[in-house]
């Protein structure tokens, strides 16, 4: 059993060569929840939604978020009616966040919501939120707390980000099976994703770290900064913004308490003994996911450093 | 001013007439809200909606409902995760519905929700909910209560209706202004809508038929009934399934303890007697709206006949 901490278009890239060379049907997915939002009432999961869409092949891959060939008639039309739209959702990916909102008036949670939504697209593997309670990545600003949303998407991340804070995390508990799933792994594997605002809300959940340091299976982290840089989104920039090096020494250290193996990029072999010093056991091979042959060697490479 | 009484498609044509030959200014519109409905989380108001997109030249005329030109990405999306899509909201006309779910979400009432969707439409008409509380027309069918829109669109009136229950309107209250704009009005004018579930759930509003019966206006309606027939939608058979016969007269005795005239289609001219023995003056014109200019005609005579 592999169990998948997962964040956006990184871990969907992941997970879309992993499940080519491991039964999906062993794979659990726990998705980050941080950057989930209301727009319009409606609850937007695009952590989980692009890792499903990835998996269904549905994914606009172009783009990094919502569905390959969408319209855009009802936000659109939305913004006829004058109203703020720069979170530019597509209308079938409008369709999947209303039968979300729709579950949840019914009573289902996040979890049960996410399955009956993964059925209906195939998925192949099981995906659970982290938590279903309230988890909100929020930015700190110089112009005051930002919802994650509003500093990724409306301000497309600009401006010093002084403080990440995981709001509700004290509160959260983590979603059925969660802990269930890392403790009785015999893999633990954790994707390419920003350390800070998509595996660090994860980790913020009560319970989770303490299940990932206890947990006999092998946790092998892949770094998402390769030669200094994030290989997508702002990774880089936020982990300088903390007062950090963005490098997968850093990566490294922010993992070091419950991660194995840390699987870097070739061009950071130089970094390697300062990993191992750390207690993480440094595999050096090519992490730049840009073809379907790369996905699936990555996910080889990780498999076999679990052992 | 004048005030008018709306139900749906009947209204909105009436409308247009209407606002071609009075300033629009002066003119509120009462809409009724039993059919309003609840798909996927969203709240549906289909007779306000249908009068805006007519009053708005947007409205798919042929259709009767939604807007003209409408995509259906969303629920057609909707469709392929499973659920019954047989309320075929358009992707435009979701975005009203969207709009209208997330101002009550913020706390406004219908009528406040109304007006600001009104005014992004341009609506030079005042247009008001007859209630801001849950007014909802069922049909106890051969297979039970019905929701209106299941007995009207799901089952396209399919069925003998044996009763037409107005639930919540005992409860309801009048929407802000809506008693004041019926007695201060010089005219009130009753759309040709279906007097048993577009008029009727107006009229079953506590204290909107006392201020009918007290108001110093002329009120005139139009029927809806020509030659025993409904010029658009069940409205016949429905009078026939309650006992009563289709005809002009019928609406004659719905109406007459509060209208002063009612104006009935040339082919119904041997009505017009009997009309009148009920107190209710007949007023004889040509009522089938299929032209720009038939609207205004019959608008400039039923304003006549208010004097």
């Amino acid at each position: 059993m592999i169990t998948v901490l997962a964040g956006g278009v990184g871990a969907a890239r992941f997970l879309q060569g992993l499940v080519a060379v491991h039964p999906p049907s062993d794979i659990t997915v726990i998705s980050n929840v941080g950057d989930d939002a209301e727009f319009f009432g409606l609850h937007v999961s695009p952590d989980i939604d692009i890792v499903m869409y990835h998996l269904a092949g549905l994914a606009d891959e172009q783009r990094g978020f919502g569905l390959r060939g969408d319209t855009f008639q009802v936000i659109d039309a939305i913004g006829r009616y004058g109203y703020d739209t720069w979170f530019r959702l597509g209308d079938g990916d409008l369709a999947t966040c209303i039968t979300r909102t729709h579950l949840f008036q019914k009573g289902r949670t996040l979890s049960e919501a996410t399955q009956e939504i993964g059925s209906a697209l195939l998925m192949p593997v099981r995906i659970t939120p982290v938590t279903n309670d309230p988890l909100r990545t929020k930015i700190r600003s110089d112009d005051g707390v930002l919802d994650f949303q509003e500093y990724f998407v409306k301000r497309r991340t600009e401006g010093h980000a002084w403080e990440i804070i995981y709001e509700g995390s004290e509160q959260a508990a983590p979603a059925p099976g969660v802990i269930e799933a890392i403790s009785s792994a015999s893999t633990v594997l954790v994707t390419p994703s920003n350390p800070l605002v998509s595996i660090g809300p994860i980790l913020s959940v009560p319970g989770v770290r303490d299940a990932l340091r206890a947990t006999e299976a092998t946790v092998v982290a892949v770094s998402p900064i390769v030669g200094g840089k994030s290989v997508k989104g702002p990774a880089d920039r936020m982990l300088r913004d903390q007062g950090m090096e963005a490098s997968a020494t850093t990566v490294a250290r922010l993992y070091a308490d419950f991660v194995d193996v840390l699987v870097i990029d070739s061009v950071d072999e130089g970094l390697a003994a300062g990993i191992e010093e750390l207690g993480v056991r440094a595999v050096i091979t090519d992490t730049i996911m840009d073809s379907m042959e790369k996905k699936t060697a990555l996910a080889r490479v990780a498999l076999a450093a679990a052992g």
